[in-house]
């Protein structure tokens, strides 16, 4: 059915293969990106490649609204497109054997070898060329450092069958540009290029039109060599290079460190100590123990989150690369951060602050991490509120309008249909909210911060709906739901059900937790009340299901078996008119809502709308197989919550969708942990209470996953048996298919 | 309610004033515009204006292909937006008296005096300014020629109370820019600048990746002046001038006969010579030859079409400003050239060919011109069928599907809520087809070109059609209807009616006049017949209306006299999706299905459906008054029929819709005409049979109108008589209130 393409052996722990790719080059390069939160790249050679490539270093925060123009200009459309921006190119160690540049495009290397080790986050790669009779054993190393967020560490070895001359010329090149740029400008100038005490280069965001803040970005490297030699350094436009020049021998060895500082934490006179400070002790401390620290911390989050598989090493190998790209996109330390829907691997989608976030990283962070990095995933909207509430102005609307694409908090995407009315997206942050109280116990922060984004959210869905005088009925009119493959569309169901909670919601925390601060008021609360009392659900009693929007059933319905393969993906093969007016369905909608409000429908109702809905949807979104995956796997449908898993879990191992050459599916990426823990293990929260329903695909021997949760760190294991293990804290009431018990220890029951 | 502002005196033929206008000096340069189809310009003065200008000068048939980006593109996206361009600026000629230069942007004129004489097609203006003492008056005479279409003529003449130095530079200017531009890009590029034989530019429009024919333009100015004296010419990047310096001169008068080529007609190496060709006979012949030339070309136009209103001369100065305009921009001496929105007034709307001519401006001239003049728009657009097939093929759909916005035939406008869905005008294409041969009688075009069209687009529309099994009907999903403030809707009863319609009538012509060639299947007719049985129209039996689409009962109805009238325009004031939701209407939709098809419904559903619906239209499309005067004229409603003809008569003259200071609404001004025609005087071509019920306005005294039908020429008069005289050709029988009449002379009865 789907186009599947698989570059990397399986292997738990490493996506490595003895493979060079020539022809999906770009894919490879998506697939051994490295990042640690603060920055990160993708798997580009170090020694240049002539073929195609796509080269890309982006650093957490730093952005470029870039000029975009429809054909009429409307009221209220944002006036940029911001998006990720390609950074200064640091890695970057031009290689010259006898006088000839090393350049895989060009040459056939022997033995070649190209690892990313998860377990450790470092990337290596090594192989053999002949370069005019002498054979050279190339061997990369890199990393970005956990430890020391600002810090790349790199070491290259070149070893020859006999004397030769080497050359390493190793570079800070800030003439980079984006592959997504509406009109191919270089977003980068120059403000200064220097060597003392080191190499380094500062490059600046252009000018913009639109207020927009201009970042500054330093690059420092120090090169050292074994043996040592003298290095020449030479600076030109937005870039510095150094030279290093080896004369009859057969082994050098490089190492280069770099330190990255940016306007958004130093002022930008002060970048040049700033960097100095952090490299001069990473030279000191050396490569190895560089290493050994990287280990270490990679180590301790493996501890709290690995989830291990017996007996499908490909699935295994799914689970951990998504694991393992999502830690390194995001791991909660900075709150004005959030995660971008291709983190460090690529600039599709502006690379800015998607609902994502909210609907599909909260869960798992929350059960993964500690509780203060989903705090500060909230406190990030929060401290985006008053640039919510400008959104809703732009609007004409009252509250707060939390935007669909940002990187402040103002909406940065300029299609009507997505800015103005995907508007869905005002519900899942307060669902975040709740999912945290929920989850976390902790009140403190809807009590604090989270009501005062309540309140303004749901200001904003009692001034957004319009009251039917011949339905007798609140509506919502004109909105794109969570199914981007329709649009404008009436009565979204998901939608409705999603603002009706919110209303709900806030009137019970208010209740709870009162706060006249905010002023809200009898009338304001009666209002709500009303809304949420008479909105209307479309809904088709003969066959059971919601209907997705109002006119969803007279569409000519059919099922995507019905269609040739060679439509799909429809995205790729059909205009954008036809897939609008099809039945075809991009991701979970009326599907997405029964997976949040879990807990408010029947079993028979969940079977009726999945039923319905799951054979047309062509998953043409990576946030899709996840939802399906979960409910399968509640509805008893083994077979279809594993396929649905494989698609998530190797989404860009295996290139489903064709398209992971543009960069990984980060936010996405958390749709396999979901499927497990929340779909074959059927981990729920609801109501406070911990409870598991555990079934195990039969091609699994056995999975296990660990849950962090109120203040305990519980493992699960799931074979023939399921045996719930307390590693720390205090004991626990949880449910196991239903049952109360009490997990002290360990508790272990025979898997239903 | 609308803002009105008027500039210029009310007067029958003229268009003038004795104010400067520095607050509205756009408005007053659009209102001021002048043509000859071939060529136009606003009225920019000639001496310059260093205060708030908009300098157009527009060539038909010379383009550019805009860049254009929205955030994320989809398959099928247009990839430019064409639109017309600012041209060289030949008119401009400098005035220095005493070494300062007049700019009344920064002087105070007296006896200023500013006139378009409609009749003639002249623009003068007069004024005296003080300048160190000299009391300078001056005068400026232009008109573009209708005897020689690349002709532009203009007389200055200078006098001053005593001897002055007078300094008159000639410039022709390519450095100009579009005021519509994306990115501010300079269109043009020089390619040669010379003054043999005469000073001469020759632009070329920049090279684009699209595919799209650069133009290049020559303009060649032959400038003399009296007294004589000596010129010094000097080129500067794609400009020159040439200098008259007059010392101690009480008098002098300047003429300027500049001559425009383009590649469209000439091969650019060409354009010299037959620049020069055209230029020496006119300057032989001299100002006042030419000036009684341009008089006796536009009183011929005039004696065919002349509308006279007696007793309401703001009413008679609409009309013929309209006439005028729309003469002075098509008047069908070229089947490559359509009626852009702005003619030659300005940028907006990209300039290029819509559905505005077949809709608004066909009965327009079926009446008023000869016939071939509408031929012409006819073959533009058979001219064009391959590229319509491009389009639907671009949509994945069969037949042919005319653009929204074209110079080529390809669709060249990117918002996908127009180029894909509003595709209602893939009905007002055919629908001028039959307009044509049932009012001219002429069946040839239909038998040949006409039906290669109509099977192409009738093919389209059964491919665009799906079949709703719930409902057992076919349905349009997705579309724009005529009202653009609303989008991708279902079911819009227009689109559905007018599909179904060219349906109908490509059978009936295919029936009447086979055409074997053209391979249409008897299972492609069958099918045809097929959805026109069973096509959906949405109606409500309890409102008695004809319903603008599936869901939009459900909206907040509300008449626009329950609004603030600060939300007035709503396009100024409210955002795009605020718009989009609620039931404010553009302009005719429904109505506009009812008044294209008026013969097949009662005046009961007429007056349900016009009742329910205009109080909830907001008219910011002009093309919207126009209908709801004919049919309010219809239905007997005297006084919102007048309301309605005021306003498309006056909608530049007064400034109604507050962006006249863009340019003049060139294709709507047909409405003021069809108000009169088809509203007061109720004249139906019906079955071939000419038809009126007039009645007066109760303001006027009288009115009176010719019309040109199948040889005839006849004049209309009514006062509390309606006189209908036959002018030209044989005697004919018509239908005056219901009554056949045979016209052989004159006939008249008294107004009903």
């Amino acid at each position: 059915m789907q186009h599947i393409k698989r570059l990397f052996d399986i292997h738990p722990w490493k996506i490595a293969t003895t493979s060079i790719s020539h022809e999906d080059h770009r894919l490879q390069e998506s697939l051994t990106s490295i990042g640690n939160g603060y920055m990160g790249m993708r798997g580009n050679y170090e020694e240049g490649y002539s073929g195609d490539t796509h080269q890309g270093t982006y650093i957490a925060g730093v952005w470029f609204p870039d000029k975009t123009r429809v054909g009429w200009w409307k009221n209220g459309y944002p006036e940029y497109f911001g998006k990720v921006i390609n950074a200064v190119n640091f890695i970057a160690v031009d290689i010259e054997i006898n006088g000839e540049k090393v350049d895989l495009a060009k040459m056939e290397p022997k033995d070649f070898y190209l690892e990313l080790d998860m377990q450790t986050g470092v990337l290596t790669r090594r192989y053999t060329v002949e370069i005019n009779g002498v054979l050279s054993t190339l061997e990369f190393t890199r990393f970005l450092s956990l430890a020391t967020k600002e810090l790349s560490v790199q070491k290259i070895n070149v070893k020859t069958d006999k004397p030769a001359n080497i050359k390493l010329t190793s570079k800070l090149d800030g003439n980079v540009h984006n592959l997504d740029a509406n009109y191919d400008e270089q977003f980068w100038i120059e403000k200064s290029v220097g060597n003392t005490p080191f190499p380094y280069i500062t490059s600046e965001t252009l000018p913009n039109n639109f207020g927009v803040e201009q970042f500054s970005v330093t690059a420092m490297a120090k090169t050292t060599t074994s043996p040592e030699v003298n290095s020449i350094t030479s600076t030109e436009k937005l870039a510095c290079k150094e030279v290093f020049v080896f004369e009859n021998e057969t082994e050098v060895t490089l190492f280069k460190n770099t330190v990255i500082i940016t306007s958004r934490d130093v002022a930008e006179e002060n970048h040049v100590a700033a960097a100095e400070e952090i490299l001069l002790p990473s030279v000191e401390k050396g490569f190895e123990a560089l290493l050994a620290e990287q280990i270490d911390e990679w180590a301790k989050r493996w501890e709290m989150a690995d989830v291990t598989i017996s007996g499908d090493d490909s699935a295994q190998q799914g689970i951990r690369f998504n694991l393992f790209q999502l830690f390194a996109t995001y791991y909660g330390e900075d709150e004005r951060l959030n995660i971008g829907p291709k983190g460090f691997t690529g600039e599709k989608y502006g690379g800015a602050t998607y609902w994502d976030t909210e609907a599909y990283a909260v869960p798992l962070y929350l059960a993964l991490t500690d509780t203060s990095v989903t705090r500060n995933l909230l406190k990030y909207r929060h401290n985006q509120l008053p640039q919510a509430q400008h959104n809703a102005r732009q609007q004409g609307l009252k509250g707060a309008l939390y935007p669909m694409v940002t990187f402040t908090g103002v909406e940065c995407h300029n299609e009507w249909e997505i800015t103005f009315e995907e508007i869905h997206r005002n519900g899942a942050i307060p669902y975040a909210i709740y999912n945290y109280t929920n989850y976390t116990g902790d009140t403190s922060y809807v009590e604090n911060e989270g009501l005062e984004v309540l309140v303004e959210v749901a200001r904003f869905w009692a001034c957004r709906v319009h009251f039917s005088k011949r339905a007798g009925k609140y509506m919502i009119h004109g909105v794109t739901g969570p199914n981007e493959y329709e649009n404008n569309i009436n009565n979204n169901w998901y939608t409705n059900t999603i603002a009706s909670w919110v209303l709900r919601y806030t009137s019970e925390m208010l209740e709870k937790f009162p706060r006249e601060d905010l002023g809200v008021t009898a009338d304001e609360v009666k209002k709500w009340q009303d809304i949420v009392d008479n909105m209307y659900y479309p809904k088709d009693e003969e066959l059971g299901v919601f209907v997705q929007h109002d006119t969803f059933l007279d569409k000519d319905l059919m099922s995507v078996s019905q269609l040739d393969p060679s439509n799909l993906p429809l995205n790729q093969n059909w205009s954008w008119d036809k897939i609008l007016r099809s039945c075809f369905i991009k991701q979970a909608d009326v599907l997405q809502g029964i997976y949040f409000f879990g807990n408010e429908y029947t079993i028979e109702e969940k079977k009726k709308n999945f039923d319905f809905y799951e054979p047309m949807t062509v998953h043409e979104s990576s946030l899709s197989p996840s939802i399906h995956a979960i409910l399968a796997a509640e509805l008893g449908m083994e077979e279809k919550a594993v396929e649905m898993y494989e698609r998530t879990a190797r989404l860009d191992l295996d290139n489903y969708n064709n398209d992971t050459d543009d960069g990984l599916h980060i936010t996405s990426m958390t749709g396999s942990w979901l499927a497990i823990v929340q779909g074959f293990a059927q981990m729920k929260t609801w109501n406070e209470t911990l409870s598991f329903a555990p079934f195990k695909p039969k091609t699994w021997n056995s999975y296990a996953f660990h849950i962090n949760y109120r203040g305990r760190l519980l493992a699960i294991e799931v074979t023939d048996k399921v045996t719930v293990t307390l590693k720390q804290g205090a004991a626990l009431e949880i449910e196991l298919y239903g049952e109360k018990v009490l997990v002290e220890n360990s508790f272990c029951v025979k898997t239903k």
